[in-house]
C-alpha cells in the first residue's frame, strides 16, 4: 500500500514541504478552503502530478466543484535538484469566477530507502517491497542477523556483543550490512533531517553502527582508512540510544550501516528486530519537529543450530588425562584415518574432567552473508567449565550459555543429554535440520531429574529444530546418548536410529548357550570375567534388563512418532544394563561398555570395545554389531575405553565431541 | 496417527499388559524370539486382532517366516469385562515344525479419553480427534479457558484465582469442564493407575479441580451435595503439584474436572495450556512404573477484549464530586433517556479524583460456556485507585492489572489513552473485534512520555485486537481521546472516525468573520469571553494550531493506514487547541471544551458544550457539529462540563466510563 501523508495548505501563507518519492501527499481541500469557496483549480510545475477525488462528474470540469470530501493527491517522480524547486498552487473560487485566494505549495522531492538483504541472496538490494516484514520459506523474505557472539580478540577475550566498541575491522563481517540510499539536492531544506530509531525492546537485542566518516570514498581506500581508524565506528542506535540523527549526504549516495545481533531468540524474544528510518520535518516557532516519512526494515536473528551425526565432521575434541593414553592413541588413529582434525584439551585445562561431550555442544549460526560455529556452554560446570570460553571462543567461533536460576543443576544438564536427529519428515511436516533430542524425567514422575528450564526454554525458542523430550532419568547418569545414536545409511531415510537393547543382548547370549558356548566368558582375561551361563542365570540382572528394555521401548515409541520412523529405520544393538539401588530408587548403568555410545565420523564408527565372550577367538558382541552395521557401508573400530571411561560410567561418546560442517539447508527456508 | 506402543513378549514367562482402545501394540518378534527360531504362528481370543509386517509373501504362509524386522501389531475393539480376559500367543519354530516355545500375552482392554469442548459449542464431546492442538478460525479447534479473575465473594474479596480453594459452587462456572471418560472392567489390573500431569510452566498458568467424591451420582443430587460440601473439591494439578493420580471408577463412567485459568497471555506466555492424562503400568520387583498411554488436551486462555463505541452500552460510570452536580444531572438525564444504568462513584471512594475514564478500562473474557466483564486497572493509581478492586471486582466481574516495574508512570498510562476501534478490514486482513489504540511519544523522540512497557506488553499479547500506537505526547495530558473518537454510522464501514481539527475550527471562525459576525463572542457571558476577530488575529494561537493540526494529521495518516480508512470515513470536528510552554517543551490543551471527547451511547452522543460564538442565539460550533453528525442518525446532547472538567484539562469522556455488551463475534473464530 502506498504511504500517504496528510498536508494542510493555506491561502495566507506558502506551505513548504519535502516529498519522498513513492509516497502520496493528500490535501483535504475543503478544510483548507477560505469561507464561501465553491470551486477550485490547480496549477503545477511539470514534475508534479496530481489527482482530485472524488472525481468531478463533467469530463472537463475545471474549475472543480469543492465538496466536503474533496481531496487532492500529489505525487512526483523525479528528485529535486535544489530545495523547493517544484511548485503547486490551488486557486479557490466562490460562486463566480473571482478568485478567493491561492494556496501555494513548494515541494522538494527526495528519494530515501533504508535497505537490507531482504531476499537473502547476500546482496543488499534496493528498496525491496518486502523488507518491512518476515516470512519463512524458500518464497519468504526478510533479512537475517547474527548474534555477534564470537570474540575478535584471541587474548583478553570478551564476547564482541558485550564490547562497547567495534574492536577490529574483522568484526564487521559478523554484522548485517544495511544501506541508506538517498537521492536529492545537495542539502535537505532547512531543518529537515534523517533519524534512525528503534523500540526499547529492540535496543536490548541489537545495535547499529556506522563509520564516523561521511565522505564518499571508494571501497579499497575506505578499507585502508578503517584499518587505521578502528574506533571510527559509532553506535547509531542501541542500548540507551533509541533514536539518532544520521547524515544526509546529498546527491545520489549510499550510507553503510552494520547491524549487530546481541541476543538469541528465547522464551521472551521471538528473534524479530525492526529498525526505522524517518525523515523529520521541522516545525516553526519552537514547536517540536515530526516525522513525515518512515521506512522500516525487519531482521530475524539466526537461531543456534545443532549438527546431526550425518553431517561431515571437522574437528574431534577429547581430553588428555593421566590415565587415558591408550584411549587417546586409538582416537587419534581413527581421526587421522578419517582425515579430520583432533583437538586435545590438556590436563591443566580439564583438571581431570574427561567428559568432553557433557560440558558443551557445538552448533552454528547462519546468515546469507556469513556463518560461524557457536559453542553452547552447559550449566553443568564441571572441572571442564572454563574450556568453552577459554579455549573455544575466539574469532569466528561464538559462545552462548544459560545460567540456571533458583534451580538445581543435575546430571541431565550435561550435553550427552542433548543430541539432534538427522533431517526427517513427519506426517508431511518437514524438519530439514532435524529435531533436537533431550532427556528428562517421565512426565508423570513426581521427583524426577530434568534438564534446567532455562536451557529447555532456550532450545525450544530456536524453533528450527523443534525439540523432543525423551525419558532418560531411568539411568544413573541420565543421558540420551547412553541408549541411542544415529548413523548415516545409504538407503531409506539416509540414516538409522541405533538403540541399546537388552532383549537383543539376551538373544545373543542365549544363542551362545544353545550353541554350546555357555562357558565362554564375558570380560575374558579380566578380573571381571563371568561366563555366559552365569549371566543367563542371574535373575536379578534379567529383571533389571526387562525394566531397562521397557524404558528404552518407551523412548522408541516416542522417537518413532516424533521422527516419523518405521521399524526398518531402527537397529537394536545388543547391550545389557545393570540396575543399581540409589537413594532415590533403582537406576541403570551399562553392564559392559555401552556400544551405542559411539563416535560417528562419516562412515567410520568408534565404538566402545564390549569385551564380550569369544567364539573362535572373536568377540561375539563385536561380530553381531558388525553384522548389523557393516551392510550399511559403515566401518566399525572398537576402542578400549574400559578403565578410563566405562568404569567411570561413560564411554567413547561421553568422552569426545565433534564439530561438524553446517547443514547445506539454510534455516530461513524452513516453512514454519 | 495411531499411537503405537512397543511390547516385549517372552517364551519364559507370560506377559500381562493393559491395552487402550484405539492404540496399537507392536511386538518386535525377532528380538523376543528364542535362538534358532525361523518361523512363528499366532493364536488369539476372538476380541484380539493382529497383523504381521512385513507381510509374508505366500498367501497362506502359516507359520510365518521370522525375519529381522518381523513385527506383530495387535489391536482390540471391545473393552474387557475382567482383568486379563483376552489372550494371544506366539509359537516359535526352528527349521522344522517342532515348537521352540510359546510366548503368551494376557490383555486387558480399556477405553480412556480425556475430553474437552474442543469444537467450542459449549458441550464436552467425546474424544474429539483435534482436542490435542489449537487452531484459530471458524474451522479451527481447541478448547477455551477463562482466567478466574472475578471474586465469588462480595465481601473480603480476593481474586478467585488467588484463592487456594473453590469457595463457592458458583465459581465452577468460571472454569472449563473437562471429563475423563473410561470404560472397562470394574477395576484396573493390579498396580495400574491413571495420572493427570502438566509441565512446570503450565502449573503457573492454570489449575485443575475435581470433586472429592468418586461416587456416581445423578446431577441434581450431586448439585445439592456440593452445595453442602463446598470444600469437597480438591486440586488435582496446579502450582506445586505437577502430577497426581485420579480414580478409575470401573465400568462405563465419567469423571468431571474443572479447569481454571490463572494468568492472561503476556509477553512470556502465549496463552496455550496442555493437560495430560496417562495410564501408568506397574513394574515388577520395585522398579519404577511407567506411562503406557497418554491422552492430551489443549486449551487457549481467553484474551482480555475491549469493546468499541459501536457496541451497546450496559452501564455508565461517573464520579460524584463537590462541584459537579449540574454535570451529573445532565449525564443522568442522558443515560436515563437511553435506558442504561448509571453507576456513581461517590466521594468517599473517589476522594476528589473525577477521571473515571483514566483509572480503568472495561473489557471482557469469553468462552463457549461462559463470559464476563473484566476491568483492567491502570497503573495510573490516582485517588480513584481503589475503585476498580473495591467497587467493581465481584461475582462475574473480573479484575486484572499490571504493575510498572522500574518505570515511571506518566499521564500516558491513564486509560483515556487506551481506546479500541470498531471492526475493520485492512488490505484483506480482518479485525472483527477492532484494533486497540494507544498513544505514545513520536518514535523519533528522545525524551518522550510513553505508556509503560508492562501495559503495552499485556495489550500486544492479547493478540485479537492488535494495537496501534498513535502519537499523543504532543498534548499536555497526552490521551488519544483528546483528539479522536468513533461513532456508529448506518453506512460505509458502519462507523466514522471523528478527529479534532483546528483547520476546521478556523474555517468556521473565518466564515463567521466573512459573514459579518467578527464581533460575536466565544464563551459568551463568561469571564473568558473573546471575539471571533480577536481569536483570528492571535498569531500565536494560529501557529500553535498549525502545529496541532500537523500532529493530528500524523495520527490521521496512521489511522487511515492501520484501520484501512478512506477520507470519507473521517469527520473533522472544529476544535481549537492552545499550546502551553512546559518545562519539557510546548504541549497542547483544548482551547474550548473539546467536543471530540464525548460519550457515545448508541446513537446518543453526550458532547462537551463548546460555548462557541452565537449567531441568532445559536452556538455556531454546536450547529456545525450537529450538521456533521445528525445526517448519520446521531443525536447530539451538549453537556456543560466547563468548570468541573474542562478547566481541569478533561471533558465528558475523561470523566466517564461505559461498560458495553461483548461483541457477538467470538475471539477464537479469528483467523490468526
Ligand atoms: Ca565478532
Ligand atoms: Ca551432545
Ligand atoms: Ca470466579
Ligand atoms: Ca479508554
Amino acid at each position: 500500500m502506498v504511504s500517504q501523508r496528510s498536508l494542510t495548505i493555506d491561502t495566507e501563507k506558502t506551505t513548504k514541504t519535502t516529498y519522498v518519492l513513492g509516497t502520496e501527499l493528500t490535501v483535504n481541500l475543503n478544510r483548507c478552503a477560505p469561507p464561501l469557496a465553491k470551486f477550485f483549480s490547480i496549477k503545477c510545475t511539470p514534475n508534479v502530478h496530481y489527482k482530485v477525488t472524488p472525481q468531478a462528474r463533467g469530463k472537463n470540469a475545471v474549475p472543480y466543484p469543492l465538496t466536503r470530501s474533496s481531496v487532492l493527491i500529489i505525487t512526483m517522480d523525479t528528485v529535486s535538484e535544489t530545495a523547493n524547486d517544484s511548485k503547486l498552487s490551488v486557486r479557490y473560487y466562490g460562486e463566480k469566477t473571482d478568485s478567493l485566494g491561492d494556496a501555494l505549495l513548494h515541494l522538494t522531492a527526495v528519494e530515501i530507502s533504508l535497505d537490507v538483504d531482504a531476499d537473502r541472496d547476500g546482496v543488499v538490494e534496493k528498496n525491496n517491497p518486502n523488507k518491512g516484514s518476515w516470512k519463512w520459506g524458500p518464497k519468504g523474505h526478510g533479512a537475517v542477523l547474527l548474534v555477534n557472539c564470537d570474540s575478535e580478540a584471541a587474548y583478553k577475550k570478551t564476547l564482541d556483543s558485550e564490547t562497547d566498541e567495534i574492536s577490529k575491522i574483522s568484526d564487521l563481517k559478523d554484522m548485517s550490512k544495511m544501506i541508506l540510499r538517498t537521492n536529492g539536492p545537495a542539502e535537505l531544506p532547512d531543518g529537515y533531517k534523517l533519524t534512525m530509531h528503534i523500540s526499547q525492546t529492540t535496543s536490548e537485542n541489537m545495535r547499529v553502527f556506522r563509520p564516523r566518516t561521511n565522505a564518499k570514498i571508494d571501497n579499497s581506500f575506505r578499507h585502508q582508512l578503517l584499518k587505521l581508524f578502528l574506533k571510527d565506528y559509532m553506535m547509531v542506535v542501541g542500548k540507551g540510544t533509541l533514536t539518532q540523527e544520521v547524515p544526509y549526504l546529498g546527491g545520489k549516495t549510499e550510507l553503510e550501516f552494520f547491524v549487530e545481533g546481541l541476543r538469541f531468540p528465547d522464551k521472551d524474544f521471538n528473534g524479530l528486530i525492526t529498525i526505522n528510518l524517518s525523515l523529520i520535518e521541522p516545525s516553526s516557532m519552537g514547536f517540536p519537529e515530526s516525522p513525515v516519512f518512515t521506512d522500516q526494515v525487519v531482521f530475524h536473528i539466526s537461531p543456534w543450530i545443532m549438527t546431526p551425526n550425518t553431517l561431515k565432521p571437522v574437528e574431534v575434541y577429547v581430553c588428555s588425562t593421566k590415565d587415558n593414553y591408550t584411549f587417546l592413541k586409538s582416537i587419534r588413529k581413527l581421526v587421522d584415518k578419517c582425515g579430520y582434525k583432533l583437538k586435545i584439551c590438556h590436563e591443566y585445562m580439564n583438571r581431570g574432567d574427561r567428559w568432553m561431550q557433557d560440558e558443551l555442544e557445538f552448533g552454528y549460526i547462519d546468515s546469507p552473508h556469513h556463518q560461524f560455529p557457536v559453542v553452547l556452554d552447559s550449566p553443568r560446570d564441571g572441572d571442564l567449565q572454563d574450556f568453552p570460553y577459554e579455549s573455544i571462543l575466539g574469532p569466528d567461533f561464538g559462545y552462548v550459555t544459560r545460567y540456571a536460576s533458583n534451580e538445581e543443576v543435575t546430571s541431565l544438564d550435561s550435553f550427552g543429554n542433548l543430541e539432534v536427529s538427522p533431517p526427517v519428515t513427519v506426517n508431511g511436516k518437514s524438519y530439514p535440520l532435524g529435531r533436537i533430542i533431550i532427556g528428562v524425567a517421565f512426565p508423570t514422575a513426581t521427583h524426577g531429574r530434568n534438564m534446567t528450564q532455562v536451557v529447555q526454554d532456550f532450545l525450544w525458542a530456536q524453533k528450527v529444530q523443534e525439540p523432543i523430550a525423551l525419558f532418560s532419568d531411568w539411568l544413573v547418569v541420565g543421558h540420551v546418548d547412553e541408549f541411542m545414536t544415529f548413523v548415516p545409511a545409504p538407503d531409506q531415510k539416509k540414516f538409522r536410529l541405533l538403540l541399546a537393547s537388552p532383549d537383543a543382548a539376551y538373544k545373543v547370549f542365549r544363542s551362545l548357550e544353545k550353541g554350546g558356548h555357555g562357558d565362554a566368558k564375558m570380560f575374558p582375561d579380566m578380573p571381571e570375567a563371568i561366563t555366559v551361563n552365569e549371566i543367563l542365570d542371574d535373575k536379578k540382572l534379567l529383571a533389571g534388563n526387562r525394566y531397562v528394555q521397557n524404558c528404552i521401548d518407551w523412548n522408541r515409541d516416542v522417537l518413532k512418532k516424533e521422527l516419523g520412523l518405521d521399524e526398518e529405520d531402527i537397529i537394536d544393538l545388543p547391550i545389557l544394563f545393570k540396575v543399581i539401588e540409589e537413594k532415590t530408587g533403582p537406576r541403570a548403568v551399562a553392564y559392559y561398555p555401552d556400544m551405542v555410545n559411539m563416535i560417528v565420523l562419516g562412515d567410520q564408527l568408534g565404538i566402545p570395545k564390549p569385551f564380550g565372550p569369544k567364539v573362535n577367538g572373536t568377540c561375539v558382541l563385536e561380530t553381531e554389531v558388525c553384522a548389523l552395521l557393516e551392510p550399511l557401508g559403515l566401518k566399525c573400530t572398537f576402542i578400549d575405553d574400559f578403565a578410563p571411561y566405562h568404569k567411570l560410567l561413560g564411554e567413547v561418546h561421553c568422552g569426545s565431541n565433534v564439530r561438524r560442517e553446517p547443514s547445506p539447508f539454510r534455516w530461513w527456508n524452513m516453512e514454519l
